[in-house]
């Protein structure tokens, strides 16, 4: 049996990028995220509101996105994966955004949202590629006789963990935890990579 | 409109496998490719019928993938694409073949087969993960909202290019070309990048 191991980006691989966000412009409202509004679309109207009224664009987010490093242990851990298995990113991020952290990740790839960005690099809005786009990646990756194993932390990663042959939960809120007791909760990537190592038939993780 | 771009592996961006094997071992009826016989299944039946008369198994095999090197300049076309754009590998080789040229690649995103060895490192035969894998593939991308643009050079590439957005031949046999005058023909990476940057807006590839 062939596997795709599906990983979310944010929580699990970099720092959450709107955290960043918020701390480097001092707004705090940007502190939000998928983890207090489920409701991804709401948070993201939310968000560009706040960034236009405040008259930032794509080049002072770059600038915060750009200082942004991978976990500890990230960059590791994902090149261990990827020695052993086929491994695909399913974000809720922006293309815009994450790129310049894919460079420090060694070029994963990714499937993620685009950004509406006008020539003065006002951010006018965003596309997502598709509604529940996550759940649909592990569906087309299923219909190509993969199987697909996927660790995520937080809402937004619920109905990929669900749609995959086995959902594993990294660093998750408590609430998931309560709620989602069916998926194993991983606290380290050495915990991760031994989840991941049972299922690949791989060796094990050695972080 | 986000992009994923599909590239064959032998022919693309390494040598073909099974030419190395031929040439290593002398055995010069192990030279037949897709290109000279199109029916896949039938390919594999004879080449792993010729293995086994001739007793050699993985870790001979292993040997010569291990003196391959991907073609030249392959590396940095491949490097400049995955800096811009989502980059998989669509191939009929089996992984087990494949993994160590993988590394040489910077480890790519690849769809392809599985060799069956067993535990005296016989290959006793192989699993297609499915028919038409590369066509089905590109289907699932573009399921995704994805739009597609492959590249190869040989035959079991056709339905592939044909299920794509956009299709562009490398190197291909010049029965190929008369057959299929749709597709653009490119002979170096050159070409090819500017193809691809002209699709996905990217500046222009400098090799």
């Amino acid at each position: 049996m062939m596997h795709v191991v599906c990983l979310d980006l944010e929580g699990v691989l970099i720092p959450e990028i709107w955290k960043g966000v918020a701390s480097l412009t001092g707004i705090e409202s940007l502190n939000r995220t998928t983890r207090d509004e489920p409701d991804y679309d709401k948070l993201m109207h939310y968000r560009l509101e706040i960034l236009d009224r405040h008259r930032i664009g794509m080049n002072e987010i770059r600038q915060v996105i750009g200082s942004i490093q991978p976990l500890e242990g990230a960059v590791a851990f994902l090149d261990w994966l990827r020695g052993r298995t086929q491994v695909i990113i399913l974000s809720d991020t922006f293309y815009e955004f994450a790129q310049p952290l894919l460079g420090k990740l060694n070029h994963p790839t990714i499937f993620c949202h685009n950004l509406e960005i006008d020539s003065d690099a006002r951010i006018t809005g965003y596309t997502l590629r598709q509604k529940d786009q996550k759940r649909k990646a592990v569906e087309a990756l299923r219909s190509l006789n993969y199987e697909v194993i996927s660790a995520g932390d937080s809402y937004n990663d619920l109905s990929m963990l669900e749609a995959s042959n086995h959902g594993i939960l990294f660093h998750p809120p408590e609430q998931i935890v309560r709620d989602f007791p069916q998926f194993p909760v991983t606290l380290s990537y050495s915990a991760l990579g031994k989840e991941l190592a049972d299922r690949i038939s791989s060796d094990p993780y050695p972080g």
